[in-house]
């Protein structure tokens, strides 16, 4: 099997970091997602991503979509797969009841998520953009639009594109000329140029629903005059039939590094008399709906960093364990043995294994936030996760992708010379991986919205408040005897510690001396994502602890895991704490032209 | 121009770390190669490169080596630059005189390597090889071999290869299995299968001259079994014509993540009666003879690691430059500006810029410390020479290399989504870079060595005595008033103290504890690396500020790399100090069937 879906490590998260239990009892929307359900539904959830789409995966990169005259042809089998998937109720997973969703919490639905992306990430983009344009709908469609559109999305006739990058405009929207002419009856006309736009064409839907950024004719300039459209490849007539092809036409797709098998397309709205399009919301709130959407795609690229790494790292011991190479250096055989025992394989493995599951557990406590954000009873609480969850996202989309590529890149290391080689599909991993820090807001774009809008706007107080929970849980260590208790107490102090002089940093210098703030932006992101992680990974030694007899080789693993993350990565919090703290100035100090 | 020679950077270090003067003046044999001939011989170099080798790059990765019918066709227009290449005289530039080679010392021509490898690594490759064939019939060739191959090497008739690796035997070359039958009348028949072999096969010179490791019949087993045989694709008649076709041959070159001009052939020794092969020096000592070869292979590799870090950062500066986007955060512009405004842009391009020239300098030290190994008069000088080069090579190697996939991958990340597109080119250099980490002994045996036969052997002596010289450098630092100086000083007392903290651990455990001195060699491997990097870019910030006035713009430029590298590069040393001396029980505690 190419893929073992983590089911036991996703509910362990589930269970004791997200604490299912206590939301279940209180929300009543979930009073069916109690652990026994969230348990079935990882299992059905693992048998269709391991079984029927993580086969396809290698096949996708060996064998990617391709274009010709206008249409997208995608990998053998992706059709198929796809219909399996929105047969089997999964594009809904999340998704309100109304609308034919499952109404799952996100708890649930994110290790769903997981298990896809690391299944065939090529494949899982059609279905991670469907959500968003599900969520732009849910935010700021009108009624008809919600009835025409949500349920054709969810069950998988539609699928759903973000139309955001022009080739002038990539990280900087404000830059967007697509144009939208106005006919006076609440229809428009669009004309532009989008590029990157993933799953822009291809034929495992029989209609695509394009959401597109454009400015309305006499529309402000900058970010305050982009408004959000609903294009649909094929106009949809009154009784829901499909109509008339629509005036957006695939003219190319890219040739990538990686994602091979996912079309990256660029589309041609209006060359033929223009595009009919909906306004979705209010004219000139188009930045504010995608940024909702775009919240959503991010936490799901996060998943997707955490997802391809443990599919490397799944590859790696399974190379491993397997390679016979050289003897031990401890003497404890006589001849060449499994390269697993050589400890810098080892090394290796473990940093890939802590990484990944302290991603995980941190993405799991985020969902969890965003679920109590949405559905919990009481304001206050609601209003506090919200904040946590938002402080989150960053980190999730940020570190998690930076740590895929790190992850990757041993993954290929580990199996030497023959990592090197296509057919191993080790490098798939390390060249998918690549497109993660970049995609829904590259890690630059993460770290700024860490230092503007979630730490320096509060001055701080958002941060500190973190980083006193996280002093909660160094209390709890504290009472713990054990090496690895000790072990992480230690070093979760030290790091905690250097988080909050860089918090402090951005805090004041924000707004005297922004370009000293955002020089340390990036460092602060994988500072604040570490400890993050780590924080997690000792709520999760500590519960394994007290659970050990529920299952020992697994809570000793997770122990032992634990404690590398804090003996191996949360010590590389110093260096950049330094770098923000003692090393703003020398980021700029370098004349443009001695570059 | 895709390629431009960094020639100031590269004299500077000449000059200012490796003292070409002073060794010009203790050596006889480089009377003729003061500081203008270097300066000339870069400049011949710089031409060369940058006109005729480096266009072709990007067109070996669209347009690589195909086989077909056990024939390699190069890319297009390989076969025309490597003549260029060899009638310039630049495949002799290092080696004898007596030969046909020009006799230039490894100072000078390490500065050429490194800009060949940037202009076209996958092209460059091939003078690598011939480079190592050369040193090994150097050290162990009878006085005929060396007059009937060297020779047609050094002028590009012929070119040399390496035959190590085999399916089972990898970074194990105690496995080897290729055999060697003596015929009686000091001629041999070599029967086996080699992998990895770099270019194997090609349509660039009219002979290839492959030393393989192999068993005579009978030789005991392990490595104390190999021999070293010299087997021409075609056999040399006594008047140095060619002769008959032996019997190697490609059976096919590999489909790889990068360097994909570069043919990675699989040869067939032996498949239609056995390949003819002479012995080189004597019986079972091919493993000593290959790594005198590999020693000097591994520090070509290094300078890889420098070149193609050099090469994505010169490409990430040009879209910096030319790219608009976003206004910049300090307000110093109303509108979009060039990305090379924003701060994590220009922290990108610094700890590219920083770890290149790191590792530049670092490199021409050890390049300089070669000369004096092997030509300084002085025996005590010879052999201080040689140690420090010893030491020196693996954190060429290693460090470098390691260092050229961090900034391959910032390269492409300040391209944003362009980046991801192969036809930008960023990716490139991203995928080529993975294999220096991997080939010539992968980062894990360049840290073993490292860490036996380099600093647990002596017990720490050697690395203390370099610990003992930076700290020379430090008092040099703080007889300065600069900020940088300070700064620098700081930092390096600060990562010194980590270094001797690492070489402790190691001295003390390597016997006693071997899989936990082991597991801190990687990370022992990069302490070390960013150190001694650090350290020479100490004493060129010191050499800058003392000749300020001879070029400002640039030796301020030096000092502002120089302060970068202490404030953002030298402070990751604490968490590799942690994870070696607190982190190694952490490697191996997680059982074997718990991964």
């Amino acid at each position: 099997m190419s893929y073992v879906a983590p089911v036991k490590d996703l509910l362990f998260n589930i269970r004791h970091l997200a604490g299912l239990d206590e939301l279940v009892q209180q929300v009543p929307a979930f009073a069916d997602y109690g652990l026994d359900t969230a348990a079935a539904v990882l299992d059905e959830c693992a048998k269709l991503t391991q079984d029927v789409i993580a086969p396809l995966n290698f096949e996708g990169d060996k064998n990617p979509s391709s274009f010709k005259d206008g249409a997208v042809t995608t990998t053998p089998g992706f059709k198929e797969a796809f219909r399996a998937y929105v047969e089997g109720g999964w594009q809904g997973l999340v998704h309100p009841v109304d609308f034919g969703g499952q109404g799952a919490p996100k708890t649930i639905a994110a290790a769903c998520n997981e298990m896809l992306q690391a299944a065939n990430m090529s494949f899982a983009l059609c279905p991670l953009l469907t959500d968003g344009a599900v969520e732009a709908l849910l935010t700021a469609g009108s009624d008809a639009q919600r009835a025409t559109f949500i349920p054709r999305l969810l069950d998988g006739s539609w699928t759903g594109t973000m139309n955001l990058t022009e080739p002038q405009a990539g990280s900087d929207l404000a830059l967007v000329r697509t144009r939208a002419e106005p006919l006076g009856d609440g229809r428009y006309k669009l004309f532009g140029t989008k590029i990157f736009i993933t799953y822009g064409e291809h034929d495992m839907a029989e209609n695509i629903v394009h959401l597109v950024l454009a400015r309305v004719t006499g529309a402000p300039e900058g970010v305050k005059g982009i408004s959000l459209f609903l294009v649909p490849k094929f106009l949809i007539n009154a009784d829901g039939s499909l109509g008339a092809r629509n005036d957006v036409h695939c003219v190319s797709i890219e040739h990538k590094l990686g994602i091979k098998a996912s079309p990256t397309a660029v589309l041609q709205f209006g060359d033929h008399g223009g595009a009919w399009g909906e306004l979705i919301g209010e004219e000139n709130r188009g930045l504010e709906y995608m940024f909702i959407m775009m919240n959503a795609a991010r936490y799901g690229v996060g998943l997707q960093g955490i997802a391809i790494a443990d599919r490397a790292y799944q590859k790696a011991v399974a190379y491993a364990k397997d390679r016979v190479q050289s003897r031990p250096v401890d003497g404890s055989a006589t001849g060449p043995a499994p390269i697993v025992h050589h400890p810098d394989v080892r090394r290796m493995l473990m940093t890939m294994r802590a990484l990944t599951e302290g991603c995980r557990a941190m993405a799991s406590t985020a969902a969890a936030a965003f679920d109590a954000a949405h559905h919990h009873p009481d304001t206050a609480v609601r209003q506090q996760s919200q904040a946590f969850y938002e402080f989150m996202v960053p980190l999730v989309k940020g570190y998690s992708t930076e740590m895929s590529q790190e992850v990757a890149s041993l993954g290929v290391q580990v199996h030497g010379g023959m990592g090197f080689i296509e057919e191993t599909g080790a490098a798939q991993y390390y060249r998918d991986a690549k497109i993660l820090t970049i995609y829904e807001g590259t890690t630059a774009i993460q770290a700024n919205d860490l230092v503007g809008r979630k730490t320096a706007r509060d001055g701080g107080s958002l941060a500190r408040a973190i980083a006193g929970q996280i002093e909660v849980t160094e209390g709890q260590l504290a009472q713990r005897s054990s090496a690895a208790a000790k072990s992480m107490l230690k070093q979760l102090r030290a790091s905690r510690d250097d988080f909050l002089a860089a918090v402090e940093f951005i805090a004041s210098h924000a707004k005297p001396q922004p370009n000293a703030a955002y020089a340390g932006s990036v460092p602060y992101l994988m500072l604040a994502g570490n400890l993050v992680a780590g924080w997690q990974l000792a709520r999760a030694l500590i519960a394994a602890e007290d659970k050990l007899a529920s299952d020992e080789a697994f809570m000793q693993a997770k122990i032992a895991t634990a404690r590398f993350y804090a003996e191996h990565i949360l010590p590389r919090t110093a260096a950049l704490r330094a770098a923000i703290v003692d090393g703003a100035d020398s980021v700029t100090a370098l004349p443009l032209d001695a570059f």
